[in-house]
């Protein structure tokens, strides 16, 4: 790499990565090394190699997912709906360039089928290279990649999927509309009659707002409403949320949760329901 | 204020911190106002009021407390020794300039002695008068501000306290001590025979050492010891943990939890004990 990509500062002779979407808050991370740097049709996409998180993908300047927590982030969004439906044969991804979910989901012999609609290819590529603690090295023929727009598969797709697990950006730009009424609702006609989805919905600190309208959005759309939450380091305050919809299931399995995993496990299963009081009263 | 602290900023004409003291990782806040800003004989001392955490207690450059979340590690270091305990009436915070653990603990009609072991006096004047969202104001003839070394303190009481919260700052300069064996040594003799102590013990992902250090000391001089987490926005990476050292008492109450908060709730308070996998499998 000759020339240095636009979002990276050098500062006393070191390489630092400056966020810079966040108007009262940015986080700078020191960098060791540019792995990938090039645009992509849809963004700018960047592996950097940092100090304190190890490898990170970078879309547009903002970290999306890092070596060292990543998996909190895709072990959160994928066990928790996979636990809670007792046989899910088919499961559709949303997003997910980094392939962590698909690689959770793949731990599941039962799954037959694991869509996996990105928009990105090239995020896909970089992280199967160059991120393989999240991504996994991920190479399940049960995994079907689909480089499309998840809008428009969700609007084909009637009564099809078991699970779906939307893993959004931040709801700026083409990923607004991943956090808007008429999405869900594909979302629940895409799926089975006993069918459930999951979706990321944001910080309860930062984004109340988000947050709460996903909320709305599920329960006008499906009787049983569950809202999680997990600490994910790299995003802004560490404190995230999770929305999921159900048209039946709801209950997690008498049986051990028995997958290999850093962060899932029995007691986070159960205890990521259990709400901070700020949370429950409204 | 005409002249800027040195820990400010000016860019593009807004005003920023840019907290200095990680090596690798660096957080900058857009700041609104400077309302306090002066050393005290210990440290450099701001009250800055910012865009997304509104008033925020700066030491030395370093956010230490914000109105927006500063309850949650206030609920959390203290109600939890506190419901453990089945009657405290002695209680020790040491540390705690920021007056929220002593603010927390006065909601407990049955403790008699709260002390309050600050070194830092211009700290508490300051958070009492300018950050109520942390402070509450507080003024209980039962609080007792003693201005003077932690350390110190303990090494002249014995069997004394029911419950001994250990509030301090990271294990740099002056409160390396806090977070060696001999002060926990002498915590464990300034505690009655059914007494118990907690400390924070720094992030589970950034300072596993600190973290497992401690447990190790309280492990060799209690013989209970339990570790609990939280998410607390403001400290890096957001994912903080607590370390419980108890003489005889171990289990929450039956009762349910009834003090009015707005992070702790009965299901917080035995949620918090269940570990993420990697912090359980060494």
């Amino acid at each position: 790499m000759n020339e240095m990509p636009k979002f990276l500062q050098r500062i006393n002779g070191d390489l630092w990565l400056v966020e810079d979407e966040r108007e009262n808050m940015k986080i700078s991370y020191r960098i060791k090394d540019v792995i990938f740097s090039a645009p992509s049709e849809f963004q700018h996409v960047m592996i950097l190699d940092s100090y304190d998180f190890g490898r990170m993908l970078v879309l547009d300047g903002v970290v999306q997912t890092t070596s060292l927590d990543g998996h909190i982030y895709n072990e959160m969004i994928t066990h928790i709906p996979l636990s809670i439906h007792p046989h899910p044969e088919r499961v559709l991804i949303i997003g997910g360039g980094d392939c962590g979910a698909a690689r959770e989901a793949a731990k599941y012999d039962h799954i037959q089928e694991i869509d996996m609609v990105e928009i990105d290819e090239l995020v896909v590529k970089v992280c199967k290279e160059h991120l393989p603690a999240v991504s996994g090295n991920l190479a399940d023929p049960r995994v079907h990649f689909i480089y499309a727009d998840g809008i428009e598969h969700v609007k084909k797709i009637k009564n099809h999927y078991d699970v779906i697990i939307v893993d959004s950006s931040d709801p700026i730009g083409p990923a607004k509309q991943l956090f808007e009424y008429d999405f869900y609702h594909d979302i629940r006609d895409a799926l089975k009659e006993d069918g459930l989805m999951v979706c990321q919905s944001q910080s309860p600190l930062f984004h109340r707002n988000v947050m709460e309208q996903t909320i709305r959005h599920v329960n006008r759309l499906f009787p049983i409403t569950k809202v999680y939450t997990a600490t994910v380091p790299t995003y802004p305050g560490g404190f995230w949320s999770f929305t999921l919809g159900s048209k039946k299931h709801h209950q997690l399995p008498a049986q051990p949760f028995n997958k290999k995993t850093k962060y899932v496990n029995d007691a986070i299963l159960r205890s990521c329901f259990e709400l901070p009081e700020f949370l429950r009263t409204k």
